[in-house]
């Protein structure tokens, strides 16, 4: 099962997916259930009721009228994972510990649906706006202290995010601070799908393409920690909660082709990181993000507004 | 003007403190206005109709009567400085940029208000629980781009803040991730006090006790980073929200007198970080801390869940 979260008519709704672009509204078919999707979790984390309500039952309109929000527009917590493939910390040259996952915060501000435009700074802010293809996993059951055998039971679902960094400002300091919490600088979406849906994801694949070009292509059995790790390790110190969000890291750059100039190391940024392969971010660009037998989540890059103080 | 979250009777509300002890609820005095201060900052960022709905009006009900909920229960974003203290900066031996604030990211989940239990982890699981006492500015207008000389303009109010660490996950990996994002690790509150009545904070004292022995006393003007640049710099990527929060960084220890054995440097944690002078927080444990001019936010320290798997 596919589950969004979606605006029609400038109001918030949950629907359930059917096949290309059917979407079941559960204001029509289950409108006892809270009216957003972490709301939903936190009385229906396995999704139970959403799926009985909808069984069967005729679409209310098409995937292609809504806006998508992010899958869950406003989670408590957003766990994200540094440097959780070996490709990637091979081409970042960094270390990190191999007894425990590497964790740092972004907040809900920070994120777009599907089809909605990324947002890259101003070139008088920053120029290294990198694209970061990653899965992200959505709890449903909430616990403490959640064994590495029974972690798949706190699983609501899977969705894809573009963990969008802005290296400059990464670069300020050891915590990476703003430059992962730029304003609409990261997507999730396009939906959550269930686990039954989705199998083993260390068989599925990461695909990232910048303007049709694949830049980030690797299994994720690549990762280092598992996702029964991560919620594992995360729990012992915190109550994972319905609706709460864990990005499990993003894999290494592709080994770009000898005549592909755009993915050659370009040194003339000032202060920015970059990899072989990975190609910046740019006003006009479209990023996609796949995870194959999940989905594509698919931004327009858009120019952020100019550096003149606004007041909203 | 002071301004608190509560819960009354299982119901969340926000008031205004008159003298010590009183509260005027604003579902008495400005029904119309929403039921939670973000909410209310979101139509009122200056607080204005706050101030005028309750200006002369009786209290509803005592402030021990109620149990105070973190200032915002539900910020968009919490954005916590590191080593922004030149005390802090020299007692760690860590270095910090001299040209960019160092930010990372803290969740709504860690928080309690004032009086409510702080949790101390299970032995089992980490043993250097610390205090870190800091000054909390709440934003109410929202805005990019923010130059220096309007960012007191974003301002709602100022609140108190301890930035509860627990130090061997700190120290797991460079980004601070779960060592600064335990389960009911931080505290904040009493209230909001608006700039009008808290004037200057760098002519304020931060002062952290731990059992009534003061162990942080410092004046807000050892800060590094002021307010203006904080706002400044988060506001160049970020469009910073009503109810978002900024928590400004912990000064030094104060310096251990010879006679104070819980005070010197302790080394029998392994992978603890500890500096002379600083306490950990145990069960039982009483920390407060207070900015002077402002209040102070008090809260017992309680035992966690022991390590076993739970549901919730």
């Amino acid at each position: 099962m596919r589950v969004i979260s979606y605006q029609k008519d400038g109001k918030s709704g949950v629907g359930v997916v059917i096949g290309d672009n059917d979407v079941i509204a559960l204001s029509d078919v289950a409108p006892e259930l809270p009216g957003s999707l972490k709301a939903i979790l936190e009385v229906d984390p396995g999704l139970d009721k959403v799926r009985a309500a909808s069984d069967g039952k005729a679409p209310s309109f098409l995937m292609d009228d809504v806006l998508l929000d992010p899958v869950i527009p406003e989670p408590i917590a957003i766990w994200a994972m540094a440097l959780n493939f070996h490709t990637h910390v091979e081409e970042t040259g960094l270390t990190t510990s191999d007894k425990f996952p590497h964790i740092f915060l972004r907040h809900a501000g920070g994120h777009v649906g599907s089809g909605q435009p990324l947002m890259c700074p101003d070139p008088e802010i920053a120029r290294a706006y990198d694209y970061e293809g990653e899965m992200a996993i959505i709890i449903g059951k909430s616990g403490r202290h959640i064994p590495k055998d029974k972690a798949l039971d706190h699983i609501a679902g899977f969705s894809v995010y573009n963990e969008g960094s802005v290296r400059e400002f990464q670069g300020h300091n050891r915590q990476f601070g703003l430059g992962k919490n730029f304003e609409k600088s990261a997507s999730f979406g396009p939906w959550l799908m269930t686990p039954d849906e989705f199998g083993d994801p260390y068989v599925q694949s990461i695909r990232t393409s910048l303007n049709g070009v694949v830049r980030q292509d690797e299994c994720l059995d690549g990762s280092i920690f598992r996702m029964d790790e991560l919620i594992h390790y995360i729990s012992t110190g915190y109550k994972l909660r319905a609706g709460d969000v864990i990005v499990c890291g993003t894999p290494g750059a592709k080994k770009p082709d000898a005549n592909d100039k755009a993915a050659q190391v370009d040194a003339h940024f000032d202060d920015a990181v970059q990899y072989a392969g990975r190609v910046h971010m740019t006003p006009g660009d479209i990023c996609e993000v796949e995870i194959t037998g999940l989905g594509t989540l698919s931004n327009p890059v858009e120019a952020d507004i100019p550096p003149v103080y606004t007041i909203y």
